[in-house]
C-alpha cells in the first residue's frame, strides 16, 4: 500500500505472475480464466475463478473474494470488487500478469484510468534478502553442475533435442525443475538467441549455445556457456575472446550506485570497439528471482542506480545471422565491493573431444 | 482478412498464441517482448524485438517488419507499424496474446477503439480438417497408452510427484511432449479441479486424478481418468457413477446444430438432479486444437451450435471439498451422426491392487 501511494496508484491489480508469488505465495498459471488480487490503499479483494477457490482462498486469507463462475465470466465480479473498494473512476495499476483481452472487458465494466504498474513491486523484490540470495546461489550450483555434466557429454554428432533431453534428466536427478525451456542451439541456429530447439546434428568445428538454469525454492537460475564441437575455426575464436572480454568488463562495472545503463555500456563497449557491434542483439541483462525476467534490466535508458542484494544476469553475445553465436552469461549479485558472480563454471573457450 | 470484415475490425494484433502459430507456423512465448503479426484489411505487419528478427521473418516472408531493440521498448515501433496500415483512429482487435501492460503503451501511442479480438479466429480454428483430426486421434491415443501405463503403475504409498514424474517419463518414451503440466491429485486434494501437484502420498480408498495430454504435430490431446487406491468407499463410487451418467449423457447430446450450451445441460442436468450441483465447478467442457484451451467452449450461454469438425472436452466433475474429487474426460470430434469419442481407455470405475 505504501508503494501504491509512492506511485500515485489507488490500486494495482495483480495477476498470476512473480508479483503474486512475492505477495501471497500464489503459484499460479495465467490462461483464459482472468484472476489475482486487488490491493488497494482501502484493502484488498480476490477475484477467483469458481473452481481455484480453494487454493486461491488458502493463500488470500481473511481477504474477501470475489467468486466467479465459468457461465458468467469475470467482468462482473471484477467490477463488484472493485466497486467495493471505491475504486471506480480512480487511478488503477495493472501488472504483468493480465491479458490485454481481459482489460478490454474490465474497461468495459469499471471506469477508470488504468496505467502500466509492471514495475511497481520492483524495489521491494529487486533487492534480495540474505535468505532469498542464499537460495539463489544454490540454484546457481545446480545449474553449474549440470553444465560440468553437459560438457562432458557433448560431442559432434548429437542433435541439439538429444542434449536438451540430456540436460532436463540432469536436472530431473538432482532433484530439481527447469527455471525455463533449456535452449540448445548448434552453428548458425545459435546465432538466434531464443532459437527455439531442433533436430540439428552439432558438426566438428559448431558452437553449441547452452543456456539453461533450476528453481531453488522457486528462485531461478540462468546461466549459458558457448563450447565449440571438436576443434574451433579461428574467427570463432577471436568472436569468443571478444565476448568474454566484454562479460568481464561488464562484470567489473557492477557496483552499488552505478546506473544499470552503465554496465550495459562498459561490456557493448568492447563488442563495439571490436566491430560486432551490430551483431549484439539485446540489453546486457535482466534481472531474476522468482522470476527468470524481473527487474532491474541492464540496458541503454535504465538510469536506476544498483543497490546492494541486486542479483541479475551479465550476458553479452555475438550473434552473425547464418554463422554462430556466441554468448556467455552469468549471475551477478551486487555486493558492497561489487559482483560476486554466482556461477563459477570456467569461461575460458573449451572445446569438446 | 474477410473475418476482419466481419467482425467490423480495421486491424487485428496476433500475439503469441495459437492464434500466431496457426496463420504463420510461429510457436513463440509470450514474456516481456511484445512481438507478433498485425493483421489489416489493407495488410500486415510484423512487430519484431531484435533478438527475433530471424525466426520470425523466417515465418513472415514478404511481410513488412518493424524492427525494435531493447533500448527503445516496443511502442515506437508499433505506432509506425500501424500508421503505415492507416489503422489511426480505427478499431483494432487484440487477440489473447497481448499483455495489458503492452496495450496500455499502445493506446500511449496510437489514438484507436481497441477491442476484444480473442474469438476472431475461432470459426477458422475451431473446425478440424481431416489431417488435424488425424494429429489429435493420434495425440489421444498417445494419452490412452500413458493412462493404461499410469494405472498399472498406482497403488497406494506412491506420492503424487512420483506418478507425475512417471507420466512424463512415459511420454518422453513415446517421443512426444506433454500439451500441459500434468495433474495428479490424491484424496482431498483431488476437490481442486486444477489442483498445482505436491508430495502428498496416496493412501487406501483414496481417489487419484490423473489429467494430463500430450502434442503430436502441435495438436493436443486432453483426458482425465479418477482411479481408486486399493479401494473405493461407497459414497465414492457413487459420486463416480453420478460423474459417469453425466460424462455419457453429455457425449450423447453431441450432434451437428445443437447449441454448446445444451451438451452443458444435458450433462449437468444428471449432477444436480443427484444432489451434487454446487460441486461441478466449472463448464463441461473446452475446445481444443493448437491450444489446450481454445473454442468452442461448452458453457451455459454459449448458443453457438456445434458443427462437423469441432474437438472439444466433456469433462464432467464433482468435487467435495476436504473430501474428494472425481472426473472423467475425454475429447470428443462432432460427426454427422454425433460425437466420435477420440479416447478408448475405459470409463468404469477402477481400483488399483
Amino acid at each position: 500500500m505504501e508503494r501504491l501511494e509512492e506511485e500515485g496508484l489507488d490500486g494495482l491489480f495483480v495477476g498470476p505472475s512473480g508479483d503474486l508469488l512475492y505477495l501471497v505465495g500464489l503459484d499460479l498459471f495465467q490462461d483464459e480464466r482472468c484472476k489475482g488480487l486487488m490491493v488497494s490503499r482501502k484493502g484488498c479483494f480476490g477475484l477467483v475463478p469458481l473452481l481455484y477457490r480453494q487454493e486461491m482462498g488458502r493463500h488470500m486469507e481473511g481477504v474477501p473474494l470475489f467468486v466467479w463462475d465459468d457461465r458468467d465470466g469475470f467482468a462482473g465480479a471484477f467490477g463488484e470488487g472493485c466497486r467495493s473498494l471505491g475504486l471506480e473512476g480512480e487511478v488503477i495499476g495493472i501488472n504483468c500478469g493480465m491479458r490485454a483481452v481481459d482489460l478490454i472487458d474490465a474497461q468495459g465494466v469499471l471506469k477508470a484510468r488504468y496505467v502500466n504498474g509492471a514495475k511497481v513491486l520492483d524495489p521491494m523484490r529487486r533487492v534480495k534478502s540474505p535468505e532469498e540470495l542464499a537460495l539463489m546461489r544454490k540454484a546457481s550450483g545446480l545449474a553449474d553442475l549440470v553444465m560440468d555434466k553437459v560438457y562432458r557429454f557433448l560431442r559432434p554428432g548429437l542433435s541439439e533435442r538429444r542434449v536438451k533431453e540430456f540436460i532436463l534428466k540432469s536436472f530431473d536427478e538432482l532433484g530439481t525443475v527447469p527455471s525455463f525451456d533449456p535452449i540448445v542451439a548448434f552453428g548458425a541456429n545459435a546465432s538466434m538467441p531464443h532459437y527455439g530447439g531442433g533436430d540439428a546434428v552439432g558438426e566438428e568445428g559448431d558452437c553449441a549455445v547452452l543456456d539453461f538454469g533450476c528453481r531453488v525454492g522457486g528462485y531461478c537460475s540462468d546461466m549459458t556457456r558457448t563450447f565449440f564441437l571438436g576443434g574451433v575455426p579461428d574467427e570463432s575464436a577471436e568472436v569468443y575472446r571478444v565476448v568474454l572480454e566484454s562479460q568481464l568488463k561488464g562484470i567489473g562495472a557492477v557496483r552499488p550506485l552505478v546506473a544499470a545503463q552503465e554496465v550495459d555500456r562498459a561490456a557493448r563497449d568492447v563488442i563495439a570497439r571490436a566491430g560486432y557491434g551490430e551483431h549484439f542483439l539485446n540489453r546486457l541483462g535482466h534481472g531474476i528471482g522468482l522470476e527468470v525476467h524481473e527487474g532491474p534490466y541492464i540496458v541503454e535508458g535504465n538510469d536506476t542506480p544498483l543497490e546492494v542484494g541486486n542479483v541479475f544476469s551479465v550476458e553479452p553475445g555475438i550473434y552473425i545471422p547464418g554463422k554462430l553465436g556466441v554468448r556467455i552469461e552469468d549471475l551477478v549479485a551486487v555486493g558492497e565491493a561489487g559482483a560476486e558472480v554466482l556461477n563459477s563454471f570456467p569461461k575460458e573457450l573449451m572445446t569438446t573431444p
